[in-house]
């Protein structure tokens, strides 16, 4: 629905996905004196319009190092441009290691951080000789992992659990349930990918989730171990987060 | 065969292979004042040794940006350690985007440039939005690109031929006669990658070979032309070579 902008345009609400490489971004969120992917996005819509600065909202925070391939964003746009003409304007605007796609207009208040039913996240293991051509996407784990005994540990996260072990400390939120309807692990010659799906993530729950399972793979803790770690709900019991190059937002689902 | 070397330990003749993000380098080959890949491996293993700086041949001069995920190279090593003790400390010598492995000894005239009896390269385009996620490894062509008249184009390398009309110019070499012995375009969800095999490569031959494979694609040119373009002989009938970043050396063949 469009609303009046202060101009006296018409103001539409757009999404539309993003990709980015985030090794050179200090995560999505803006902050003070960091080049993030929130700050590029804005000033490349600011440059556009000419106007003020106006918030890019994002489904997920990813942090400092972590890449997307399907982060949701909207934001509200003054201007006239016909939906390709936008996506063209602010792709020749963004630096390389962003990029938005499927721009669509949206109701006003779509916010896609609370409108997200869904995301998924993958994170790649490379468990070969050190490989240079894998080093920015993925993690690099020297000792052989127990490929079974992951798959094992990663079953244990399906499901809704209490996942306070996992979440970063220092981080409020209102409540550490959240239900993963899929965890998985995937062994083929591109290294092994752990895919995961839930309705909400807590601060580095992936990174922690993978840091569990590389010591089950590595044989350091039994998965029965880390079963009782998650149910015990302390996160000094918990290994710690694995680096945040191997994992990626893949996907975020929205009601139809 | 060890050769005694100068300091009277007995010299060992290796090879090995090398893994590299071209991105950063001003290519394999040792220049004045260029990071290169050659460079870093001599300066590699000058520490390792102690010694004076000792020439690291490689099997194929890739250029700037160009990646390799199955360089061939060898050195002579007048120390002691073992093989995977010196994989180890050359790894651990060598910056993040240069890797080596598959270490062992072959006799002390092995020359991996002139024993080699085939090489393999390969080279992406991404096809789809901008994707900076694939930015460092693939070409980004926005028109989209009739894939039966690349393959078709692609058929007309395959054989003896004469590559003069693609090799770059001011390269001085005895003859531009090479054999081609796989040229195949394969288009699947990560794109559209092109696959060639051969006894040798002119300089900038793959990425001439996929600058017109692209013309063929967007319709620039009918492969027949090209067909009449590589018979001509001459370069300046030939579309202009890719760019560097989609290229990669994936494999050398050795005679047993």
């Amino acid at each position: 629905m469009p609303e009046r902008a202060a101009r006296g345009r018409i103001a539409q609400r757009f999404r539309a996905t993003v990709e980015y490489d985030g090794t050179e971004f200090a995560g999505f969120q803006v902050q003070p004196d960091a080049r993030t992917v929130q700050g590029e996005l804005e000033a490349a819509l600011a440059r556009l319009t000419g106007g003020s600065r106006q918030p890019v909202q994002g489904a997920g925070r990813t942090d400092a190092g972590v890449h997307a391939a399907g982060q949701v964003i909207a934001f509200t746009y003054p201007g006239a441009l016909p939906v390709e003409a936008l996506t063209d304007a602010l792709n020749g605007m963004l630096p390389p290691d962003v990029a938005l796609r499927d721009l669509r207009p949206v109701p006003a208040g779509f916010n896609p951080r609370y409108a997200a039913r869904y995301r998924e996240y993958r994170y790649t293991i490379w468990n070969g000789p050190r490989s240079p051509l894998r080093e920015r996407a993925t993690l690099w784990v020297r000792t052989s992992l127990d490929v079974a005994a992951m798959a094992e540990a990663a079953q244990a996260f399906e499901g809704r659990h209490d996942f306070a072990s996992l979440a970063s400390s220092g981080s409020s939120v209102k409540t550490t349930l959240r239900t993963v309807i899929r965890s998985e692990v995937v062994f083929d010659e591109g290294g092994l990918t752990y895919e995961v799906e839930a309705d909400g993530f807590l601060r580095k729950m992936v990174r922690s989730m993978v840091g569990g399972l590389v010591a089950a793979g590595s044989g350091e803790r039994e998965p029965a171990a880390l079963a009782a770690a998650l149910a015990a709900g302390d996160r000094r019991l918990w290994p710690p987060p694995a680096a945040a190059c191997g994992l990626i937002l893949v996907r975020v689902d929205y009601p139809d």
